[in-house]
């Protein structure tokens, strides 16, 4: 890989940072045995994990915003800001697989999956061997969260660079628990208590693409004004991601998302495809829609039936129109930063592929 | 409060850590409010538990330490440190009391408590709140934890010194982790796969004693030889304070400790009190006591013979004179110590206050 290289692409910064994350679990593994061999198997199940999948966005987006105003610095010099980013998310995936109750991510077993195998030989009660594969998960995600922090101060940049960087880590902490936390209480309390894109601006925007695209710039020396831009424009991609992600998880192609798309109906996630389909139907297809939204024992054929109505009421159509508003600003924004013709296109490629995959 | 006196009093330090909580949390709290005033409430639920109890053991600590190597610098200076050394502890608390299941923390309810407490109107299934608490009390518990990182950066000393500070955080945080995962597959595991001495340095000894002496020390800008002795000093200290607890967990005045004398026995606590009955038992005592440990059903009668067999083979004996030689050894590495006598008054105290406590 050409590190000297002037911008990498996504393949190359995946390449690189599992690399990184290969190492750095790896020291963590080997320290962790100084304690316990126990331990050290708390760490090569977090590495399993880790490197079993991931598109590495973050990094890439640090190193983009990175290299957009600093072209010529050497990478190596914020290395360990790719694996604060990535282990944060680490950290925030695993909490939310216990929040969400999934014990699979990337299609192989997560943290709290592998514990609930391991400790099967040990403990026979199904529910007190979810407890104890539970309280392995928490303690991981606090580890990963912990050294994401310690990571920073490895950066070498100068340090008013690094003390800001750190300073947009834990922005993006303190916004993405909000974030989560309303996740967690939209299915709690009454409907509309909180707004799904409130909740995607705070628990994707925020820490998903605000946070490694301003730290990126950060370190590289952006001024004010470039940072300024910057947050607006992540602003508007990570919440039109989040809306991508939405429409996906009802209309997506499974056999590319790896997703299911009838989970979120059965499930009555509140995302912006309801909101914008109880704005827009009539009653009758209200009280149709809600015999079918939410129920456990949900059929393909109602499953098909709700999705026929989020289409006829043009709920599907406003939230594909909202998308595209979202890229049009994104894009806008893009075109008033100072960044080389090199760093521009690749900022376009990743608006257009954030707001329009399908995968 | 007179911040200019060389040494504060434990209580003086409490009322000052009290007051710095109750700010950090208020502007935490307002901050959250700007993103949702259903965040602001997990802020205000953390400030409750938070103010609710906790001797501020940890800020005492670091203000002795800081204070017995540069004692004519003002202490504003580090506050900080003591909020993040509190918080850090808050949030392995409330992360622990998810691990143990507990609901009740200082004789008030903890966040999952709280919020299963504010999440009934709500959510009718007793199962289904309890998740939704759970998952509330993981992330207050993340936030926390991360902001402890944050909040090194605010400590005015010389960096270098800050930075080997978080360091020492960081390094907290690892053991304790790791102390934390031994325990909980303690009760896992086979018995004698981990022995509870090793427990005690790690989920006792590091985050709690460790680190709140070096840190205080380091700010200071103590030297290498120092900081080695106070490590020493405090790994003893703090090994001994778990065996004092488990102790009193057993054998104290529960009018005192506040605490059941007859749960650790119900529940099976493996603490070194029992490694020392596994050594110093016959067989016989072996049938008779493990007939009566870790049993649900057990009479306060059941109980009582229990504590008595402890007594008559010697391991409540063996545990307090292994109490007495670490206090021993914590006295004589305190002599060691260039400190001036009023410092090492406090230390004395401090260390005699903790391995002869009653409560």
């Amino acid at each position: 890989m050409q590190v000297t290289a002037q911008l990498l692409s996504q393949s190359e910064v995946k390449h690189l940072t599992d690399t990184l994350i290969h190492d750095y679990c790896t020291e963590r593994s080997n320290e962790a045995r100084k304690i316990d061999e126990r331990y050290a198997l708390l760490w090569d199940s977090v590495q399993k994990l880790l490197l079993a999948g991931g598109k590495r966005l973050r990094p890439y987006m640090v190193l983009l915003a990175y290299r957009s105003y600093a072209p010529t610095e050497a990478i190596e010099d914020i290395y360990s800001a790719l694996v604060a980013q990535e282990i944060l998310h680490s950290a925030m995936l695993i909490h939310d697989d216990i929040i969400d109750r999934d014990l699979i991510r990337y299609g192989v077993k997560n943290v709290a999956g592998q514990y609930e195998e391991s400790y099967k030989p040990y403990v026979a009660k199904e529910e007190e061997r979810s407890h104890f594969a539970l309280s392995a998960a928490i303690l991981s995600g606090d580890m990963l969260l912990s050294d994401a922090h310690r990571l920073m101060w490895d950066v070498k940049r100068p340090l008013s660079f690094v003390r800001h960087a750190d300073e947009i880590l834990s922005k993006g902490v303190f916004e993405v628990i909000g974030g989560e936390l309303l996740d967690t209480e939209a299915t709690v309390l009454p409907k509309g208590s909180i707004s799904p894109e409130h909740i995607a601006r705070y628990k994707t925007a925020s820490y998903s693409f605000i946070s490694p695209l301003t730290m990126g710039a950060v370190l590289a020396g952006a001024d004010e004004t470039e940072l300024s831009l910057l947050t607006e424009l992540s602003e508007a991609l990570g919440i039109g991601y989040q809306l991508r992600d939405d429409l996906l998880g009802v209309f997506g192609d499974s056999a590319k998302t790896g997703k299911s798309t009838s989970s979120d109906i059965i499930e009555g996630k509140r995302t912006v495809l309801i909101e914008q389909f109880d704005i827009l139907a009539s009653a009758e297809q209200k009280e149709r829609f809600y015999a079918l939204f939410h129920k456990n024992d949900s059929s393909d054929k109602a499953v098909n039936e709700a999705k026929k109505l989020l289409i006829d009421t043009g709920a599907k159509e406003k939230v594909e129109s909202n998308i595209i508003e979202l890229q049009q600003k994104s894009l806008h924004l893009l075109n008033k930063l100072h960044v080389s013709d090199d760093a521009r296109a690749a900022f376009e490629q990743l608006i257009n592929d954030c707001l329009t995959r399908t995968a």
